[in-house]
């Protein structure tokens, strides 16, 4: 540690350095379950991509393990540093740097939260889309797991709205790449080859994004069925009618009941019905202009009624952003009710029944209790797992993540791999794949001190 | 040439390797107004994945150069062979798989072309929304340059839309990446990395695209302004609306004229608007309710009134169809008219009209003649470069390359940089860029079979 702090010395202000006791347990760890928190030997405050740089060199010239770290809000492990390694803690690079509305983009430091953006953008009626439910998550986060979130059936994902980064390379050089432009084809898109790295190819030190218009109008529909067939069938129905819904989410039957219960939330649904419903339906249609808004509202309502519906419920607005702000906690629920693992597999989205009744025997093989919730309409499935015995909680997992590969799916819509998933990447993935992205990764970082642990 | 028949003699079926004298011209060349058509020592028509495979195990085995070829309608010399190499010509892998209603997918062979696959989406009222203009175009050839075309403004490009890939590597593994899901963080993607390399990583022999609802309704906007500033302050101003437009393209005077005349087309603007309008805007708002899209129209129509347009024409659909074909041929008039070379730089869409105006000198610095249009919603710039004399064509060239990146812009939106315009992104581009794409190439294809002297 004395050495880690002679060798850094140089490259931040001394007050920006922390080594020993003044490195708070914060550091350790993020929200992974079931990750074990790692002490750093040092943690690094950088306030400026030259710093980030400095930092790299020496680390790069040593040898030494670099982990960078947003807000600490990830599921998955990626920041968790290595025993004795530095973190890069982006916490000081916070600046939103340009909001350019002739272009529609926003220029941000990696350490800038959704909140803070979006608190920025509301005046001038504009949207950064991706809403992963934790607002106090970073954008560097955001970039490095690429996150997607409930809005993502309408939008997409972060990759769709990153057009540009700065980055650090493991040797200290930094690079732009791509930039306020919406589209070229003019060499390798390192912009989206870092995006969703975790962290292991080099550091963001800067992001371009795309800005919308803010929408203004907003409903939501609830909709029980009695079997999650009732709601995969919805789903593609919904889509194809072309009313672009901004959310559409499955709730099961526990989830929404430990959701409402934690956000004391009454959705006022009678009794007979809720005793008849298995899954539910969320629908939120947004749009410029009110009327269209209930017009669409009204189209999607009659087609869940023909599609067998137990009922359709348009909320008040004022429930509806309570349910979906529930729905966004669905993982502190979990947490607060003892969840032993989360995983949010992705599948085809017509592939969600199967893949649930694949789940639910896995489940019941290993006396488990597995329930869920999940964005409906990108088939990506988020599961809570509750099994104490970390033996059949192994193989709970690799149960519910082969189902999903067979059916075409991946192991991670959204959380990424981090320390947490890897083992069940490099078990269940082609070796060929894993042999070219080791090679993309030793082309980045030849001595390997980006992230290691993470990914590969 | 007796050597490469009879090392890839097992590969495909006799009649589909030709050599020598066998091997039409058409496969010398693609649409690159510069390029000099090279022949290549033989061309192999593979029917399967495993063809392809077989090709290039005996191609990487010998170090032979293989050039992938599907429809030759690109546009920088991407698919010119190397002199004596083998050009791998998708022609017979031109299979529509699987349309996917359920997930709104469809699995393609790479050799499929845009129009077949139009035709295949249209009766299911699905469509696959990447339209570069030359609908003979194939889709291995799309993903590989990453096509856009006008609708990208609503729709973006190539790269939003393709979410997997059937890849064989030169080493002849074959390998599969994302799939039928929207989302995945999951290790680094590789689909992501491939689309608008230029047959430079890997072949592609299958892609899974995302699909559409077809929308029925759609209105054209034909509007003539006083100058290019007039264009470019309408263009954020109709994007902030929120009305969404499929479309939003500039043409300029000498363009306009060059694209009626060509289809023989009069959309009855008065001579007085003629003369005085030296820039049009065109906006084409589609929807799935035609009083939804009359509604977007008049607020357009009133918008850009108010930002000094000299007058607006709501274009009858089959003009407004026929001006829309009338500007996806641009580049045919432009070859008809005899340009010496085109280029299609992408900057951000409000430095527009600065851009144009830098080019305007580059063109009256070097006596050339450089008309245009593009895409105003993305920034997009499409010129043709009239000047013979190759060392001043050269220099216009660079004039106008690097004009754009000091916007902050690339050399090539959406054409790509084949042999064409490889030289200027080497000399113009950051060498550690570069040099991090040659290590990512040297991952793929240690050999270096695979499209020499292409990008890099």
């Amino acid at each position: 540690m004395g050495d880690l702090a002679e060798l850094l010395a140089d490259t931040v202000p001394a007050e920006h350095l922390l080594v020993g006791d003044a490195v708070n347990e914060d550091y350790a760890h993020d929200e992974a379950l079931t990750a074990t928190p790692v002490r750093p030997g040092a943690v690094v405050r950088p306030g400026s991509t030259e710093e980030v740089a400095a930092v790299l060199r020496v680390a790069d010239a040593h040898g030494l393990p670099v982990t960078a770290r947003g807000s600490g809000t990830g599921l998955s492990g990626a920041c968790i540093p290595v025993d004795g390694g530095i973190v890069v803690s982006f916490e000081r690079m916070n600046q939103v740097l340009e909001i350019d509305t002739d272009n529609h983009m926003a220029v941000v430091q990696p350490g800038v939260t959704l909140d803070e953006l979006d608190q920025q953008l509301a005046p001038l009626d504009l949207v950064y889309p991706v809403f992963p439910g934790e607002y106090s998550a970073s954008l560097g986060g955001n970039v490095n797991t690429n996150a997607g979130g409930m809005r993502a059936v309408k939008y997409g994902v972060t990759r769709h709205h990153v057009i540009g980064l700065e980055l650090v390379l493991a040797s200290g050089d930094v690079i732009r790449t791509g930039g306020k432009v919406v589209k070229a084809t003019a060499g390798y898109d390192l912009t989206q080859l870092v995006l969703g790295s975790e962290g292991t190819l080099a550091l963001v030190t800067e992001a371009t994004l795309k800005l919308y218009p803010r929408q203004h109008h907003a409903a939501t529909v609830l909709v029980p069925f009695a079997t999650l067939e009732g709601v995969s069938t919805a789903v593609p129905r919904i889509v194809a009618s072309g009313v672009g819904p901004l959310i559409l989410e499955y709730i099961d039957l526990l989830t929404m009941a430990v959701i409402t219960a934690q956000a004391g939330l009454d959705l006022g649904i009678p009794e007979d019905v809720k005793e008849k419903a298995l899954a539910y339906l969320v629908v939120v249609i947004e749009g410029t202009q009110e009327d269209r808004v209930e017009a669409d509202v009204g189209q999607v309502a009659e087609l869940v009624s023909e599609l067998g519906a137990e009922d359709v419920y348009v909320l008040p607005s004022h429930a509806g952003a309570q349910l979906i702000d529930a729905r966004e906690k669905a993982f502190w629920a979990a947490k607060a009710n003892d969840a032993d693992d989360i995983i949010d597999v992705v599948v085809p989205r017509a592939s969600m029944p199967e893949y649930l009744a694949a789940v639910a025997e896995v489940a019941a093989e290993h006396e488990a209790w597995v329930p869920g919730c999940g964005h409906a309409g990108d088939g990506n499935v988020h599961l809570s797992v509750f099994q104490k015995d970390p033996e059949k909680r192994d193989a709970i997992m690799r149960g519910i993540i082969s189902a999903g590969l067979a059916l075409g799916g991946a192991i991670s819509g959204e959380h990424g791999l981090g320390t947490e998933k890897k083992k069940y990447f490099l078990e269940f993935e082609d070796p060929v794949k894993i042999e070219l992205m080791r090679r993309i990764k030793a082309g980045f970082d030849p001595n390997g001190i980006l992230n290691p642990g993470t990914v590969l």
